[in-house]
């Protein structure tokens, strides 16, 4: 595409791309934009090195490598700011240049905001489920290691209180926290058997009592006596990966209440997704440990945005197929809500152009980039307080975790088309 | 783990852990071994620098810190070699050394064969529903932006042609094949209204005739007339993106042959999964491009595999709950066939005791490491002609895509613990 259009004189109009989600994953009622900050960071580093070049050189022609050898994104780029809900339709981004360097984003952009969102999404149902106990992410092994970054820094984002991902908390600072594997009591056997004291002992010993003891390896009542005779009452926490966690952590809060370890807390895992998570609400567990279903989005392991071009110098331009209909022309949105905060209706509209309304609205599209430079800041714990407000913002139906319609409807106002445009 | 067992002895145990899946996923009939590959080349860069060990001085002693700094495995390693099937409980890699450098693979080596093999076994099922027609990755904008390098990888080796993944064709040599998008057609837009023969010309101008032309942004039959009026009756290819693409397929399969252009291929696109590319056996479809559900596994984002201690100097352990047994002690495995070549069993026996058979059988345990060096080769044709070879051994029903049991079933020869051991 870059070879044709710089061949034909197009690869220079000025053009707007927008990225956004037809619809939201698997019946889901919100969604949360995650990814902008990692899309920020990524995009001045956005180059073609000689090594890249010279791979590329068996496909392009000289003008396309030269352009390529030359790229810097030097536009602007608009959208939501990392941590919002978005709806279907919502212009989560919108990127202006010349066809050629905003062409060169799309799959860049999209990887980063398909993958990026999709596990907040699912994140931000696991922690409304949690019911303000906290969430630990341990899925860095169901995924690829890279993603697996992503994914951690997306949970802490959408809620989760730390990862077991030491990398996450190295280059975002999201704050770790781990337990041991069932590998580490299996270590303590000898040609007399199992020896779970002596994993418990040794794991006391170099983290002291305030630790994390996983109780499940044998015999879960007996591991519990022996992580109290560990650990003292003051044992730190007991985490169960295995069995009914309800029946376990019932029975092990009176047998650690027995023993008198009354503040040692329950940590459950194992499988959990956010149904199970809210199965558990009514059980004394203290907190929970999310793995597979978190960094897999929990049955949508993409968002399906898209990243489509809307506007050629000006002129609103769309796809015009059966069921996959764009909206064309340069947008922005606001938000509508009733006096007490909760929100009720998105409005996407032609740029600069909000329509008259009455109620309290907040304006979604903010300045990202500013010719080809960052211009948002790429604070972790703003964006985790803006999904903390914007979950308190949904309508009571919005945090169902059942099968349903968007939280709220979105209103597109078309662009209208400028009078020489004779397009049916 | 690390910092307790170096403070109690056991770090420099001999342990064996074994890499394996307790089920294949999601009613699959068999699964296909990737990743292999990846993890050998990742191995020996597998160290703490000196920025990693400042990162990690927050939650480490000045012994675990010492001992990551001079990390360097120095184990062995046996498994499976990429591309060859497995089936539940199939000891994909069995991994040898002291405790501690053993545990410290645990999330490399479970992120790249969970990732790798989630792929590879959804895109195998695609490609033996597309019965011999070219399959082209088209996934990376619906999943991470590194994942996407592995998926294209992933996809190759088990049958796909090529990739739009232009990275994984500088860094693993997958062949690169691409069509041009929506955009470039819009892009052609003036005052005038909408212009697709001259982004029609302006691709062959710059791709020659040969290209693939995307017909359908604004109508098929004539996005169809305009292609084979800029290309001739010589073009290459047309891609069909969105509709009902049985019919429209057919339909411009006769309309193309009408034009003369009786070579030119047809290409579909467009949430293709292997239910899809099966479905559009019947019709004239030369080759299909597929994007989320081959990145994100169809369904099955994750391959579900674990890392397990299952030996500890010379004993085999095994934790002992519901539905989590793992067999304990080092193991290895062998592929039963009838003299036609169709697998009939999967053998799970202890290492270096087969089990006498009077059956053609394949050893499927093969070294991958010694002292730490990799000694398999990582060639993607080798592992590409293993998957294929794999799917001709398969019965019939195993081909099925329909939800079922694995194809052969697994016999797991347990391994006799020592006398001295007392355990129940």
């Amino acid at each position: 595409m870059l070879s044709a259009a710089l061949g034909d004189g197009t690869a220079n109009r000025r053009c707007t791309f927008e990225l956004f989600a037809r619809k939201l994953p698997d019946g889901r009622r919100y969604g949360v934009v995650a990814g902008t900050g990692r899309f920020l960071e990524a995009l001045p580093e956005f180059r073609f090195d000689d090594d890249a070049c010279e791979s590329l050189a068996e496909f392009l022609d000289r003008d396309t490598l030269a352009y390529l050898r030359d790229f810097r994104f030097s536009g602007d780029v608009d959208g939501y700011a990392e941590g919002e809900l978005y709806f279907p339709g919502s212009p989560v981004l919108s990127v202006h240049g010349s066809f050629a360097e905003c062409v060169l984003l799309e799959t860049m952009a999209l990887s980063i905001f398909n993958h990026d969102t999709a596990v907040a999404s699912a994140a931000a149902r696991m922690v409304s489920a949690a019911d303000g106990r906290p969430l630990l992410d341990m899925g860095s092994r169901r995924t690829h290691e890279q993603a697996a970054v992503a994914a951690a820094r997306s949970a802490y984002i959408a809620g989760f209180a730390a990862s077991s991902n030491l990398e996450a908390h190295h280059r975002y600072g999201v704050p770790s926290e781990g337990t041991s594997a069932h590998a580490f009591t299996l270590l303590h056997t000898s040609a007399d058997g199992p020896n779970e004291p002596a994993a418990f002992a040794a794991q006391v010993d170099a983290l002291g009592p305030g630790t994390t003891l996983l109780v499940d390896t044998y015999d879960v009542t007996t591991g519990v006596d022996n992580a109290v005779a560990a650990g003292g009452t003051g044992l730190g926490a007991v985490r169960i990966d295995s069995g009914d966690l309800g029946v376990l952590a019932r029975e092990t809060r009176a047998q650690l209440d027995r023993l008198g370890a009354m503040q040692t807390r329950i940590v459950v895992s194992g499988d959990l997704d956010e149904f199970a998570v809210a199965g558990l609400r009514a059980e004394p567990v203290d907190s929970y440990g999310v793995g597979t279903s978190l960094v897999t989005g929990s049955g949508a392991p993409t968002a399906n945005m898209v990243y489509k071009l809307v506007e050629v110098d000006g002129i609103p331009v769309e796809k015009r197929s059966v069921h996959k209909e764009s909206h064309g022309g340069r947008k922005e949105a606001l938000r509508l809500s009733r006096p007490t905060g909760t929100i009720t209706e998105e409005i996407v509209h032609p740029a600069g152009r909000p329509p008259p309304h009455g109620e309290p609205s907040r304006v979604l599209t903010v300045p990202l980039v500013r010719n080809g430079e960052p211009v948002a800041a790429t604070d972790l714990g703003v964006a985790r307080e803006l999904v903390a407000s914007g979950l308190r913002s949904l309508p009571w139906e919005g945090l169902m975790l059942s099968h349903g319609d968007p939280a709220i409807p979105t209103t597109q106002i078309p662009v209208p088309r400028p009078p020489s445009d004779t397009q049916e």
